[in-house]
């Protein structure tokens, strides 16, 4: 028994418009869409971010979303990759390709990676398409680089308990939190920076906020991305 | 005078299917596309990638390409940037729609900044459309992710010359370093992490090494990334 070929589509962060070409081509032709959901009974964010592809090929194309919650909890891990397993075999038999999408990148703090691992047996050929990331969306919307010249980048997914983050803080130009838990922490360090914060970029309901860190509000949703720039250029 | 609305546009790490949607179509719509090159002569990367709808629309685009040679005499950038105004200026006259195009995606390292700010007086409005990153496309070619769960990743362009850039890599968990000039240097902080080097990625020449970073050789074009990885994920 096994799943083909997979392929690892990053979608882009949320509007359809930032598909990739070869993603939607891909899109159109594979026998089954594996989109990650974080819990139950919610909408998986990659699969409506390819909707209009998914309803076109309504009666043709298989979808499934698994639930991979956020948590580190390892038997509830356990339980729902065990239960992903089992729903990706049971519907992908005799699919020769199937798309593992995921919102983003999968370079970046994706799911993918560890469905690829969790699946190796099963899977023939692996493809990876890149797509564009939140943190370019991000950075587009406000017309502000995240970095030029010799700026140092880092990203930093949690700041808490890594004591390596706080070294890193000191010596980039420009930082970038993921899903930032706790804006107040990062306000103490980084004070009067000027900030951007975006809250679900790409999607209808997007917001972006541009201003000194300090003026920033914790973000409620976690699709959240805060940047942060050392050092205003001179003009 | 004004070059009414500006876009800038990253079209991907050279593939042409790597084009999002939003690229492809607004592409086929402006007036005049504007194509930085390296240096006089040599055609422009990013122009390469879109060279299909260049061909479709042969007679009713305008194409400019002008130089940003990479240099920091100051003098001679300042010959180049005047002669693209006056060249951008004169053959853009009219023309309700620019778009300025770079390889890969314009929050990182572009020169779109650059030219945003040298035209802000004639342009009207600035739309900026975000592309896949170098960094995604290298990943996805390898089959290696550049993060996962709470690692810190740390983009340097250049460590020559620059301080902060050791205590980055000492407390980073994936480093990725852009135009790597001096590998060696690079190995002797880094010794036997594993590494991914990316030449020209997304081109039809392009060449991809994964491996230890000792076995490495210096990279010889500049479009080159090299991705190192502190810590093998334990499976």
């Amino acid at each position: 028994m096994n799943i083909g070929k997979l392929y690892g589509i990053g979608v882009g962060p949320g509007d359809p418009e930032l598909l990739t070409l070869k993603a939607y081509k891909t899109l159109r032709e594979v026998d089954m869409i594996v989109a990650p959901s974080s819990r139950e009974g919610k909408r998986s964010l990659a699969l409506l971010t390819v909707e209009r592809i998914i309803k076109e090929r309504e009666n043709e194309l298989i979808v499934v979303e698994p639930v991979f919650p956020m948590t580190k909890d390892q038997a509830k891990l356990d339980f729902y990759w065990e239960k992903a397993r089992e729903e990706v075999l049971e519907k992908g038999k005799g699919c020769e390709s199937v798309a593992f999408i995921t919102l983003g990148d999968p370079s970046l703090y994706s799911t993918f990676y560890k469905f690829l691992d969790f699946f190796k047996d099963e899977v023939e050929e692996v493809e990876i398409i890149p797509g564009v990331t939140s943190l370019s969306a991000c950075s587009a919307l406000a017309k502000v680089p995240i970095a030029e010249g010799n700026e140092i980048v880092s990203i930093i997914p949690d700041i808490k308990g890594n004591d390596n983050a706080l070294r890193v803080i000191q010596n980039s130009d420009s930082l970038i939190f993921l899903k930032p838990k706790n804006i107040d922490e990062i306000k103490n360090m980084l004070a009067n920076k000027k900030a951007i914060l975006g809250v679900k970029i790409g999607f209808e309901d997007q917001e972006m906020v541009l201003g000194k860190l300090t003026e920033l509000k914790q973000p409620t949703h976690y699709l959240s991305t805060l940047i942060v720039k050392k050092e205003e250029k001179e003009k």
